[in-house]
């Protein structure tokens, strides 16, 4: 069973010059659940070579953490990740599940009850749904759903889901209120001054509604 | 036995506005050998579905051209490709081999004797040699090799060797001569005002040394 319930995004332009995998440890320490590497413009090298640093960290640690990676499938199957997210502009759900068949964990981005209705009789194993509220770190998104889009979707699908886009310690446990089992975050995370606090802040906001306070879920 | 004599490079950037596939069947057409698409703005599922509009095309010519995916070798296998390019910042051949077995051709991009004795020894099924002169295409690249590289090259190794780069109908024959395979163009088709008509001049060029005339190999 995979907890969703603090899913970091990485952005390394947003990352204040700092390196992506240290913002992941310090992230872990902080108590994040589940990592999604986004490499938008590096090269692939790049991108493999810190999905390999993320998966020995992990590996190390003897995390369970899953590592899912955004967009590449190639690049999932690589380096030994535990899944892959798709956007409406990445591969097919069902040619990235062809690829990878029941090696990956598939998450699908939605943006309405009926992307993530497709998403769900499609087969993913979880949707990212945004954007819930406005959000600077991306230009190119539809009208935020708000909390009342969240419980629109959770009444469609059964799926987890996982909330993202403009989310912070202000506002994270109203959005499981509203019925998600995560929130999703990319600076209230790797633009903090220390990401490590900023993730259990987070944490702790989201263990008062999900129960298992600041020693996590139980 | 694959003809990599003249092998088209896509680019959408410098079709002057055109379709990518329409170039494809117009250079199709003039008698280019081999295609590789290579999209690196655009999105995952703008770039597969390209793919598949060629692959489409080259079945319906029931054309034996080989159609090659620049980096991605999930959009090559997603695809129906024939095989992926890789460049020396994209997944390395070891990991590429290792998820695609032999269901993809691999083409490496060699920049020295080095690289392309390394890219032979890892098993790759040929190598793009670049850049043979300088060329406005490509803004990273090491300096030209000129036709003394392609002939260290082509001393070192046997695989099949593509040189791209700088070149046109005028040193088309010349790089030939100097023992490459076959040539690879980017602008001197896509940006020509008639692509078939600049294929078709090419491999006039390639084929008044190779042999077989305007009726291609033989």
């Amino acid at each position: 069973m995979i907890d969703y319930s603090l899913y970091l995004v990485t952005d390394r332009h947003l990352s204040l010059g700092r390196d992506t995998v240290d913002i992941v440890q310090a992230a872990i320490r902080g108590g994040i659940t589940c990592v999604q590497l986004r490499e938008k413009h590096g090269s692939t090298r790049q991108f493999i070579e810190e999905a390999r640093q993320v998966r020995n960290l992990l590996d190390c640690l003897a995390s369970t953490i899953p590592l899912i990676i955004n967009d590449r499938v190639d690049v999932a199957l690589a380096t030994g990740a535990d899944g892959v997210h798709l956007g409406q502009r990445d591969m097919d759900i069902r040619d990235a599940r062809r690829l990878a068949g029941s090696s990956l964990l598939i998450g699908i981005s939605v943006e309405s009850v009926d992307d993530a209705v497709r998403a769900e009789a499609e087969g993913a194993d979880y949707v990212g749904v945004s954007p819930v509220f406005a959000t600077p770190t991306k230009s190119d998104t539809a009208p935020p759903l708000g909390l009342a889009g969240i419980q629109a979707i959770r009444a469609a699908v059964s799926l987890p889901l996982v909330a993202i886009g403009g989310i912070n310690a202000d506002n994270a446990a109203a959005i499981i209120r509203a019925g998600a089992d995560g929130v999703a975050v990319v600076s209230a995370i790797v633009s903090a001054a220390c990401p490590a606090q900023a993730a259990r802040t987070l944490k702790e906001q989201i263990s008062s509604v999900k129960g298992g306070g600041r020693h996590g879920n139980q």
